[in-house]
């Protein structure tokens, strides 16, 4: 058994992890870690974890913290994992950080993120730039060779994912990317806010951060890469009143006419060994329901024949997918396991 | 007082009218008809009506059906109103018909519509096509003149306002133009259903009618007469689990580079004296809620400035400006009435 | 037109009372005050009233909330009305209190109730109580006479009506009742915190305050009062995922056999000329959905026949006739109007 | 590997057992049976399944199904598994029957409950009434030496553990007893109905069948036996708009004076070797959704000590412990197993 530490333990990626961990037959949770609710039993802040997982929550200067772990999740937020990753690897540690922290290779790259979003530019650990990995595993080789890896955004998963195989194909135009991208609640994390609040919320549709969402950044990363061109999307979030989940509708003008039919022969191809994305045909009677509590990314190909126009409908639950499920991924794959290990389960219904 | 006559009175397009004219200075419910639960009470439904209307629910062959009314709503599903419409109307009554009867103003315009939808494509009452209005007084006049009108599809009053005036202005390109819209579940009526049932839907969002939804034939018809070119439009349709509410994503490209300012500036105007178009910047924090219950479209107002992209969130609650409001506007404007009588109420919070 | 001032205008009590003032005939809107968010526009932290109600937000020493008003809500926690409420009766106003400021008759009464909620037990206006009335007029006359008046808790309405006239008709075993009443989320007021934030909340029901809910105090006086014993009730208060209403379910040992047709009549006696409360049998399809938006309490009156006990199922909205629709009626008649004035409306459905 | 049927295996019971046996290391499923969409394959009507269990669903007559399986699961109505659980056992099958078809072992007991809820009173295969247990191995001995089990009623789970402390123990009034219990739509089952479609069910409480629930007839049966004496209950049951979970608030006279603390160690002595329930004084924190997803059963032990009231609050998962996973917990326990295989988890959350 691996011994696992996750920091940032107390929030939605922290417990997610932890429940994903507590069935997972390579590893094992040894420490916790947080900013908040620290000399708390998990248990105590989610008690469904009682008799299950009733580690105390840590600080980070606890001794307890200190000694050398096999994984290290950092459930954390922008600017947190950059400090202290370093240390982790210098213990041994392969480590997988949540945040925007290591989802780009280079100083000007991570530039352009943290200008992004207001942070500071200069990384607190350039020199570990040059070793991560953009943690999606359908696009980027993950092996035993990495001990670092920069999980991505889960509304950039939903994107890239569903619009990969048109991008690396370079079947569509590179300035006609439409992201319409709508999220459940959870993705705005478990700190109470006005707009989440239950009777504010219930009946609410919502645009917001029309000015730019950060994970626009990556989403055109990953495309213009894949595309060999740049890629310059317009993504509008938007958040929805469930609890988990994101379906994107992608959209992008088809350099040449193409049917629903041929553009399905693609992405399936493109997916053939790739476990956790699933293709469907436009006639597909499915969404978020279907993915939630897994790990699995549905995609609905489709063209609108009149318009010669892509329209891919993306889902994945963004706590799994899009947060833990696909951290643990990465993990399983840093270690050299069976990348569905932990994960290969089809959630609940209803 | 000018009496009122509900066809199609026990589904939520009927209960809303009712809602709304017990409210109304002018108007007063006077018969009730319906296809099925006739002999209840609309009161024995719709509990909430006790004491306000204990009307019965009468067939359409009842003798107290052929009165004379003033004013006659049909809130029924295409292929109802065009039957009988011609009655009423010889008999005094004003008519707003809430299907696609008399959304079209020519016998081969309701063709087209007609076979999309897979119905009969002869209409019934060619004779009063000519005669008729589609039903959104933004952007059609609508007067004492007029005795019928076609109420607009939910969907369709969305994007419609929502990119009326880039289409009048001419001000996007006209193939250019996507509509992402998501309805609240009402929208599916009341009628229960398998996608529809409680543990299938509240945590649920979904696209469908991917083939093409019906709503489409009325935005092209009626962006194409702004623009003054074929608009020929990209939409997806959407079920979110709220009860009500349309939220529609707007996209086109623009033809000049456009300020989000400037676009606003262009929206300001035209919507300068319909009072119930309210139009926000792109800093504005108003969802679907904000509209609730009321017959307001609010839109937000914004250009992707990177991509020089029209983007425009229209936000209606489906059930009012989608459906009675509007009606309920139409009527008193074609009884020469304030078009905001019985409608000038803000909803409720929360 | 008489002018209105609402203290604590930012809640939900305090837009709740907005919102039925402006479709009030006679009452208008003047001022506006509260603790929080004061120099902006009501309508721009609450965006639905915009073009309704623009008025800013006040503290209390703002000079414009000095002048008489003919009307003042106190839409404030417990402690405030009784700062102030004697001055504005000396202007000349009448007052309807939200909180258990004005629920009790003597220094004594408030006393037990304050130590209960851990308040300071020594009332700041004593000289008022005599004065003040329990404001809920199906058991107690309130009309001209009064200017003060305490707007009874949410659940004590529910309870209180669902069995005042058992109390009444000393029907019961004065130590056998138990309300176990549910709450709807808006019921907690807007302000944010964990176990109100949607992931949190959307599927969960819990129960809270085992230890004693406040409302538990005036449940308890008025039903001593109705049956002239003392009355000592089991109260267990639950929230649920919906956003308003209580259902709370009574029961207490009948003293003699008694049918449920029996007891309907004696509800149905009781509330003969009681325009807000509505009774029905046990074979009733009515639930919080029917009452939400309104100021009517539905009450389904049962007897369990096999132990002779009685089962009833009291509904209200707990932000209308559990508080600002009270309110209002309470006002109404406080100025000699008819207490359905601006009430008098089915509310929506779906 | 133990082979498997599922009889009922398209409604919620069915696929609920299906997910749990997916990640069961002793069951493997072999076979789908059910009464309507037959000839789909499972993961056709349930996508999330899709390839984790592809099967058909046949009908009672294919071929397929008529051969020798280790273990049955009879998801189905009443009335249903007595036709053909003799012929399962005679094959050497174990069988857990979902409904009230054997969960009384006489054919009087039975006759009383089939009388209750209008079936034929006429048992069709009472030679197996005296082999049966009723499916609550908190309370009844279920090992190898059984063959049959009926598996206990959602609402009378939660009821019955709450209770049964108290009751083995007399300390309760026998008379005295009220359960109010509230379950998640789920509890209906998956066929669309008026008051299950979403709109009319996202904001509505409200109780139902106030006539008589026929759980109530476990109940008593369970609670009489281990108190010796008749207990005789009045159960109110509600619908509240959650997807999964009961919480049933109990309450009962106590014969002597009684404190909480004194009934929590009660409780917590019966229940020390029990795995699936948890006790939890009356300052924690938890509802439904802290068992959301999982087989336990967590109580609230309270006594209301003004009026000397035992008060619990009983929370489970009605599709789990009131369910699939007390179906799957009572074939581990014919099989020999522990208990807990296949259960052994905490859920999630958010």
């Amino acid at each position: 058994m691996k011994n696992v530490k996750v920091v940032g333990a107390g929030g939605y990626g922290g417990v997610g992890i932890i429940e994903l961990l507590l069935r997972h037959p390579e590893f094992k949770i040894e420490c916790l870690v947080a900013a908040t609710e620290t000399g708390m039993k998990i248990s105590d802040l989610y008690p469904h974890l009682t008799g299950f997982c009733d580690e105390l929550i840590r600080t980070t200067d606890d001794p307890a913290t200190q000694k050398p772990f096999d994984a290290v999740f950092f459930a954390t937020p922008d600017g947190v994992g950059m400090q202290t990753a370093a240390d982790e690897l210098a213990k041994g540690a392969r480590v997988v950080d949540y945040s925007g922290d290591f989802r780009f290779t280079t100083p000007e790259k991570y530039r352009a993120y943290a200008n992004f979003i207001g942070k500071n530019p200069v990384h607190a650990a350039p020199e570990l730039l040059p070793k991560t990995v953009y943690g999606l595993s359908e696009l980027h080789a993950i092996n035993e060779s990495q001990t670092l890896a920069g999980n991505p955004g889960c509304f950039a998963v939903s994107c890239i994912l569903g619009l990969a195989p048109a991008a690396a194909g370079k079947l569509i135009n590179p300035k006609s990317v439409i992201c319409d991208s709508k999220t459940g609640v959870s993705g705005a994390g478990k700190k109470p806010a006005a707009t989440f609040h239950y009777p504010a919320r219930y009946e609410q549709v919502n645009a917001y951060k029309l000015g730019g969402h950060q994970h626009m950044v990556e989403v055109e990363q990953e495309l213009s890469q894949l595309a060999g061109e740049t890629v310059q999307i317009t993504l509008t979030t938007q958040v929805v009143p469930i609890c988990r989940g994101i379906i994107s509708c992608l959209y992008a003008d088809l350099h040449e006419t193409t049917s629903a039919a041929q553009l399905l022969d693609v992405y399936k191809a493109f997916y053939a060994d790739k476990p956790f994305v699933r293709v469907f045909d436009n006639t597909a009677t499915v969404g978020t329901a279907q993915v939630s509590g897994t790990n699995f990314c549905n995609l609905i190909v489709d063209v609108d024949e009149r318009n010669n126009r892509l329209r891919v409908i993306s889902h994945i639950d963004n706590l799994m997918k899009g947060q833990a499920g696909n951290a643990l991924q990465n993990m399983n794959l840093m270690f050299g396991l069976d990348p569905m290990l932990g994960l290969n389960f089809p959630g609940r219904c209803p």
